[in-house]
């Protein structure tokens, strides 16, 4: 049955992503109609430049004036994709006071102040949905919050970052450096002019910061995931791995610890075994793994970034809360019951893959080996390759804290036989 | 904040999932109260045999009664997993009546009955939910009929059903013919004694009509299904797929026509590319490719049966439900509102992969070339094998419909140089 008044809906920033919701919104118009129960309306578009020529976009429908546009008082759904803290933060709250539900794919912001805005949204009886904000069209919000709601999740584990992906599976499959894959990337324009945000892992650690307060029901903030970018991963390290059978992919880890007390979030590079499925997640894509107590090991895979992927998760948000509007309630909101404490880096437990340049001459391999023994840290296998009194020891080890291995480091760097830690990284995905 | 009143469930039927769904309920009872906002309490277990020993259920809500259980009037949830049609159809139905919703791993049922059943739920204002109707844990049905709620979806295309990928993954990595790997899933439990639903394909049409209605908001039932099964796939079309660069999977494709006016349903064996997703999904595992407008390319993988990851699903409905019934709303229902018809196998469009045993003179291959062009069939490539008298032809086709195929296989027959069509398979995932 439908209803006859339709919803209205304000649109907050018009770029790649709106300008995409737009089209949507009007070509598909019946659709979301009869999917709703209710005809949905676009009352206003608000845009700092409205001047600028948006194709397909209706020139009527733009403001200027973002503040005016969520306090109308007859908004019913507010979809904010300008991204950034402010003004977002302010007229996403703005919007709940006025009985808006609101559409997000704002991962800075939902990974600072989450649990600030859902007080806000149930205070307000209204919805805060925003699959957009992580992973583009992969749906991984819902399914972590619902799909998964009935179980226990122990682990995530993902590309969630599409230019990272980009850069270091050029770099794998040409053998490039760091700087020649990023050029190329830029150039078609799977990287932005400063890549900041990408390449030193703030985006991804955004996601990792809300996937992981859903998945573990508690509270993660940006601040406490800890993160390392990609900048100094080298054709080197990508040689090391294929020797381990591995590739490198920029990671994003949160996981419950083994005693259950405790969760962790982290983005860092790291080596994978090519036989995972993460490995062959090429160019842009994002994938994300969730491994849970019942239902065991789950693979979600698609285009995680782009207009029409992202406008495709915030339209599937949008029917969501215009259903929820229409029937007068209100989704889940936020799960953070578990009120689980986040571990610093130094007790979280992985592999390492270390590489020592070192004196060529009879003992080292003894010497080192008794620095790891020292602080705990179990060598797993050790590589030895020597020539004209230089030589190279790769170790890998067994699982240890990053604490541990932290300590180790320092210590191998102040022997003399050590003439450089060439690089580390953390072994995963096995 | 939370509701005192705990919401009570019946559980109808405690074989692998229903056992687990218990144990799950109860060792889990805090974490489901507080993500439901409600506690939820298990009061009655319908078997039908109460003398089964079966572990951590507790014995004193056993009863085989399954009738008077969901007619108590207090029920607020009804869990299905007895499988069939009768007497799962009368007593979901009979729950509808009691105000009960409903969630049902029943994929059988649901093919056949949806439309019917949904009506029932609609009419008395309560939760039909399924997700564990469909490959397991994986979620398929939420991110259907909920995250792309706001696109249009034109493909649906998976591996959904385990026992028949885990026999053809070992054909495909053996060499082993299909008895022989028939026997070995039937030893390690992945095929049942009778394995015929999922050799035949019944199990995966049944998947794929669920699918297909939601996927395209139109209703397709078991009967639309076009269905082969894979047991005439042999070790001789394996050794076919590979010299493509292909391997052979039982697929279940939904699709919608190009000119949008209507969908088709099918499962049979298939060639797809080594380089596809789904041709490295190994053993008993399921995965879904869809394809979508906005959306782009998604893949979901994960296991598609087994107790644990089914009841996943299950409690992730339940979840849902017991929510619904918290906030006093229903979720979304049945949307068919599109009415496409499902068209007939011989209007669908693929390529098709044809080996002929034919004479080796001179002229064969010009006839048999004629035959195809004279059905509208376009030929890709041709290849030719001979010794001792005996050819063989393989011919690979563009795209054409099952129909212009069928009778260009029948002319062939009718050749006197062709000696024997001996395998036809579609060639999918391209």
């Amino acid at each position: 049955m439908m209803r006859t008044r339709p919803l209205k809906v304000a649109l907050l920033g018009c770029g790649v992503v709106g300008s995409e919701v737009t089209r949507i919104m009007t070509t598909h118009a019946d659709d979301l109609a009869q999917r709703i129960g209710a005809p949905v309306e676009l009352v206003g578009i608000a845009v700092r430049r409205p001047d600028r020529v948006r194709e397909g976009v209706p020139q009527e429908l733009i403001t200027t004036d973002a503040t005016a546009l969520v306090k109308r008082g007859d908004i019913d759904v507010v979809i904010e994709v300008i991204g950034g803290i402010e003004p977002a933060r302010s007229l996403i709250t703005t919007a709940f006071e006025h009985g808006a539900g609101v559409v997000s794919a704002n991962k800075a912001l939902l990974a600072q102040d989450g649990a600030a805005l859902h007080a806000a949204a149930e205070r307000h009886g209204v919805d805060l949905y925003y699959e957009a904000a992580v992973a583009g069209a992969i749906p991984l919000v819902r399914p972590l919050r619902e799909s998964l709601a009935g179980d226990r999740v122990n682990r995530v584990l993902g590309i969630v970052n599409g230019t990272t992906n980009f850069i270091l599976d050029k770099m794998d499959s040409s053998g490039a450096g760091y700087s020649e894959a990023l050029d190329e990337a830029t150039a078609l324009g799977y990287a932005e002019a400063d890549p900041t945000a990408d390449v030193e892992g703030f985006d991804a650690a955004a996601k990792a910061a809300i996937l992981a307060g859903i998945a573990f029901h508690t509270r993660v903030r940006l601040d406490d995931v800890h993160r390392e970018g990609m900048t100094e991963v080298t054709a080197a390290d990508f040689a090391s791995a294929k020797q381990m059978g591995c590739t490198i992919k920029l990671l994003a880890i949160c996981e419950r610890a083994a005693d259950g007390k405790s969760v962790s979030a982290r983005v860092h590079p790291a080596m994978i075994p090519l036989t995972h499925p993460l490995a062959s997640v090429r160019e842009a894509y994002n994938a994300v793994f969730i491994e849970a107590d019942a239902a065991g090991q789950l693979m979600f895979y698609g285009p995680g970034a782009g207009g029409a992927p992202t406008a495709s998760a915030v339209l599937g948000d949008l029917v969501a809360v215009c259903r929820n509007k229409v029937a007068e309630a209100t989704g889940p909101g936020e799960s953070a019951y578990t009120r689980l404490p986040v571990s610093a880096m130094g007790e979280v437990v992985t592999r390492y893959h270390i590489s020592l340049d070192v004196a060529d001459k009879p003992g080292v391999l003894a010497q080192v080996a008794t620095v790891f023994a020292e602080h705990g840290v179990s060598i797993d296998t050790v590589r030895q390759q020597g020539k004209d009194g230089e030589a190279s020891l790769v170790v890998v080890t067994h699982r240890a804290t990053d604490a541990a291995l932290s300590a180790t480091v320092e210590a191998l760097r102040k022997l003399d036989t050590v003439r450089d830690v060439a690089s580390i990284m953390r072994v995963e995905g096995e």
